[in-house]
């Protein structure tokens, strides 16, 4: 634990957030900071939650401890609307109350003994839960990087994807795309590459999805598109964005039957042992809500939030483009990735914070390589889209 | 992991009731294993559940995430309806998903160097947690026990209490009171020695009170009532068996400020750390029903809840008492633990299933020290208990 930079990226926005409120408590907040949904739920979804939490009152409706893998009919209903034609079977799917959660049970699987790969900007947690677990050295203060990880420079130059030329083999590779922070989705031909490389070194990819709903174009969607990937990735998922279950907490991840450990032991028999030991299931309410999501009404009208915060980007994106700042990302994810050649990412957090009260998140956050950016979060009711793409306009023109 | 025994627990009595249920599909199972709830829920905390999921369709009733530790009001209310006068701060609760999930998210905060201590029988989580972890050695055949930890001895003979001067010093040690499986409640004179047993060491208590509210004498439903335990105990509890929230999954930690690693460092400022890195809140309409249980009437509701559990054990006492068997537990716990000298327990376990369709739980199960018993559930519905009652009676007198 010692080894852990000061702060989790988000606990210090959240505290450098509160010193602001504290010195302009009149002023507006507008967050495009954390990726946070704010549009009420499909009725259909809510309803379905609603009676099943009214049904627990009654001999009828009642239900204790369920598998801990998530009902049969909730794993069945994700494989048919999100796995269709992929071979993934419904005992592949493990529910879970959310993709944070399951990168930490991932670990808890992995050990300490893992050497582990991550893109260069990522998402926090991969790198932490690794360093928790005992799985890197200490971190190096000249380039900000720990020790013991292979760090994949994505950025604009490689196309955000990384130059597996030039990566070293290791044990497990972090991947996500949509990416979190970049924007970026990964194209077949790419993902055909990663799952080549994971191969031929032995390594696991563990395939952050969580974002692919965003998808607009013919990215892949699940890693699982690409042929031969059930030998050598997990994938974890999330209702929290598809759904707007940030709350509400529900999500899965999919470890296929073919993967193994090099010593032939299933991955998924321990993945099993570790959700059977250390987690007794998601709430069934959240469950049953997830349910709702996938019938052809619930599907419907997530897609349709989906839709509503993809508006919400294009606003962004349009709005740094026309002040003449390099954006990306944005059109297969809900996050803009805004270059600030020259800046240092939290001194831009900073000032747009200071004079337009407007959250978003440092790209150094990240990770070294998204020095200069910032990530702009299209989370966010319409009219404050609005407002702080007003407010940006003043500030930045 | 390869170190994991075959089976967990539950799963190999799971798989155990498959195989009886496909010998015998005709046969009314009653299950006193597992202790799941089976009573519905107050229809006050219902319908705040309910409640909370409708409103999460509206704009004014929508929330994405909330606080990694839980809401405000849920922590303050734990504080002031169950740790009244202690001296327990509201900062100083960590909402979660349930206790087996924080038992998991303590052994992260502790890594894999620690030396842990167990009760011998305990729940088996804390040791497969730690052989997870890699803070165990291998498990020896002869003793059914794993290297490197220290097993407590708990036994009718020494009231259920271990002997501490005859217990080596350990980092960590997990007690759990009223105690799964046995029942027994520790008293406030044992749990002072413990707290000065962990002072004098140096380690650090993991105590479980997931079963507190099923205490009826005056022992201790919280470490914290001894003094000075604020210095040296983490206290895991639950919703679950408190308010039958077994599947909607609600639970809490208690971290004490005055909680130091040997370095100095606040272990809650590492917990803080791991919770908001490897969680992302309990599900927040879970949180609106915890809210709910904790309200005057909410209160009653599961007060009668757990009287009726309580009822339930007592009809299991009375049945193996007068058919001349020695129990333990029942009276602060909602498990019997009954004695068969001279026997296996997967042996009765097999018999009674076999014979009379009912499930308990191999207290082997639970550890060497478990040996010769079952564990008796009381959760279950009063018809079921008193069939259950019958079908013992004639297959045991």
């Amino acid at each position: 634990m010692e080894k852990l930079q000061n702060g989790y990226l988000f606990p210090e926005i959240e505290m450098r957030t509160m010193a602001h409120i504290e010195t302009y408590p009149d002023a507006k907040l507008i967050s495009l900071g954390i990726g946070d949904t704010t549009q009420p739920l499909p009725q259909i979804v809510a309803s379905a939650m609603a009676k099943h939490s009214w049904g627990l009152s009654t001999v009828e409706g009642y239900f204790g401890y369920g598998p801990e893998q998530g009902t049969k009919a909730l794993r069945q209903a994700i494989v048919d609307k999100l796995y269709g034609g992929l071979g993934i079977k419904e005992t592949e799917i493990f529910i879970s109350d959310g993709a944070q959660s399951d990168i930490s049970r991932v670990q808890m699987l992995l050990g300490p003994n893992m050497t582990i790969a991550v893109q260069d900007p990522s998402f926090p947690a991969y790198i932490d839960t690794g360093v928790i677990m005992g799985q890197t050295g200490c971190i190096e203060e000249a380039t900000g990087k720990y020790g013991k990880i292979e760090y994949m420079e994505c950025n604009a130059e490689n196309g955000f994807f990384p130059d597996l030329s030039r990566t070293s083999r290791t044990d497990i590779i972090f991947f996500c795309s949509p990416n979190n922070p970049t924007g970026n989705a990964a194209s077949r031909e790419q993902l055909k590459q990663l799952v080549e490389f994971a191969k031929k070194n032995g390594s696991i990819i563990i395939y952050d999805a969580a974002y692919s709903a965003f998808i607009s174009d013919d990215s892949p969607r699940s890693i699982f598109e690409i042929p031969g990937a059930e030998e050598v990735a997990i994938e974890i998922s999330s209702f929290s964005k598809f759904a707007g279950f940030t709350g509400v907490r529900l999500g899965w991840t999919v470890v296929p039957e073919e993967l193994l450990f090099s010593n032939g032991v299933p991955v998924m028999k321990d993945f099993n042992r570790i959700v059977t030991t250390c987690f007794n299931g998601a709430s069934n309410i959240a469950q049953a809500g997830g349910l709702a999501c996938l019938s052809p009404d619930g599907y419907q009208g997530i897609c349709q939030l989906v839709g509503y915060y993809k508006e919400n980007a294009k606003i962004m994106m349009e709005t740094f483009s026309s002040l003449g700042f390099t954006t990306y990302g944005g059109q297969n994810s809900p996050y803009v990735w805004v270059h600030f050649p020259g800046n240092k990412s939290w001194d831009i957090f900073d000032e747009i914070l200071e004079k337009s009260h407007i959250i978003t998140i440092p790209g150094s956050g990240f990770g070294p390589g998204g020095e200069g950016f910032i990530r702009v979060s299209s989370f966010g009711h319409r009219e404050d889209i609005i407002e702080a793409s007003k407010r940006l306009m003043n500030l930045l023109q």
